[in-house]
């Protein structure tokens, strides 16, 4: 654990915008080390400022590279950024998507840019819930807009990207699972679509799918946009920041950010809690013989699921 | 809630194989009815016997035909089947999905085959509980085989589908979402794998990749087969069939399907007691004003979320 001395000077040099503060609190967070929330609180006040915009999309879809061309568009209108990658590891493909990553390294010397890859290491929750205290302390050291990368498949995804203010859905043409998603009702409406790689022959059928599955939504309020990009080649992207910033206009309008805010903040508060929970759960049922047996009662067919769970909240 | 005389009358009827018992069980499990609760108990000594696959795959992967062709097979070699499908229900594509299930109708006369929908109506946790209680079910009815159809997005549907004691990932040429994720690491690797609608001039192209993220994992053990299968002319059936059974015979003689339904006991007992804590919590923090003006101040950046969460938690 960071000294006291220590997390004072953290928080003075990261709300100065210090690049290095912002990386050594972000770790204190994903270690989950106490002085990383004791920042969390110190800061807390000093956030809300920032626009936090999510981009979600199977692995492929080019998120990446949108981003790095989103940034360059937005260092050019004088924005600082910070890119936060929810990056989940394989057990057996550990760096399988460095590779993507990479697009992102043409920024790393701009002192204007701050990127952050988080690892899934575990505990779903407890990443999710990293990430969303990660995405406070960027907004705090001052960065006008946060990215959120996520890939959109599994919970801890989708905890984060409902944070987001504006969130974006990235597909790409001839990839029909991500339309399915969304048509089944699997996936929230995002606020604005992207389909990247627009030079691929089956661009306009995705786009005409899209618009079918969106005419089935509501005919009142914000029209999610659909913006075509060629992300690798800067194509597309002045009229996708437009689309985001008419999105904020939007919301900023209708007062929908705020509702907005306020129900993410409420589900957050209940996330981190829930979680505490469970993990007490579980490590009082490690430490516990009794429940152990119970357990193997249950493998035995003796005692059913629900049974012993019961049990088992009535005796902690 | 049921009378305690009309319990034991499902208990017995559900046991002797009666098909509308079993259907009035789900529904009490699902309506979260303590008489369904009553009902498991009562009738998990008899359960484990029947064989559980699962199957997982984007929508439009062609699961339900899969399933149906499956069952035509499985009931020509005399098994009794029983169908669940964890069927995500749209806010405004409701039914959208209906046009799958309308492929298992052919079986609907059949007293040898069960199906039945269950839809995501409000909290995840809540329908992976009830659908892992329908599973348990559908076994004490005498079901041979259990096939469990997930959509594989979003926690509720991975939960379920890692109680199955085989998982098959069905892909279609051409669709690179899945794919990706299992490349990524997102997703586990599965038992068998299904290359279906292997009509598609990709297929190859598909099989291959899957070859190839395959090749990355553990040498030993179960490789996972993959079949390549047209279900709606009932092509490669047999020989999906045939894989099912040497997975089977594999983790029965290696002692793997006793410690996987250990495992899989161990966490629904675990998702059965946090649900619970969840929504009590959920439930106190309705009933109690303080903690309404807490989330505001979490809204105004007065108190940060965690520190509002250990507060509840404290209160509590």
């Amino acid at each position: 654990m960071a000294a006291k001395g220590t997390t004072e000077d953290l928080t003075t040099r990261l709300l100065a915008g210090d690049r290095r503060a912002l990386a050594r609190a972000i770790s204190l967070v994903e270690d989950n080390d106490p002085a990383g929330w004791e920042l969390v609180k110190a800061i807390y006040p000093r956030t809300g400022n920032a626009r936090v915009v999510g981009l979600t999309g199977a692995p492929g879809a080019g998120k990446s590279t949108l981003i790095s061309a989103m940034t360059k568009a937005e260092r050019a209108r004088g924005n600082t950024i910070g890119v936060l990658s929810i990056d989940p590891s394989s057990p057996f493909t550990h760096g399988a998507l460095l590779g993507d990553r990479i697009r992102l390294t043409e920024h790393f010397l701009d002192p204007g840019v701050f990127i952050r890859s988080m690892a899934n290491r575990g505990a779903l929750g407890g990443l999710a819930e990293a990430a969303l205290q990660a995405a406070l302390l960027i907004d705090a050291a001052g960065r006008d807009i946060v990215l959120l990368e996520t890939v959109g498949v599994g919970q801890a995804e989708v905890d984060v990207i409902n944070h987001a203010d504006t969130v974006v859905l990235v597909l790409i043409p001839g990839s029909g699972d991500s339309i399915q998603a969304l048509k089944a009702g699997i996936m929230e409406i995002p606020d604005v679509i992207v389909v990247n790689k627009a030079d691929h022959p089956l661009t306009e059928t995705m786009v005409r799918e899209v618009r079918a599955v969106l005419a089935l939504g509501p005919r009142e309020g914000w029209v999610p946009p659909i913006v075509k990009t060629e992300a690798v080649h800067d194509k597309g992207i002045d009229e996708l920041i437009e689309k985001l910033d008419e999105h904020r206009a939007y919301i900023e309008a209708e007062g929908t950010l705020v509702e907005r805010r306020k129900r993410n903040l409420r589900s957050e508060v209940l996330a981190i809690a829930t979680g505490r929970l469970r993990r007490d759960l579980e490590d009082r049922i490690e430490a516990t013989p009794e429940f152990a047996d119970l357990l193997e009662q249950v493998s035995q067919r003796k005692i059913d699921p629900a049974s012993a769970a019961s049990q088992i909240l009535e005796d902690l």
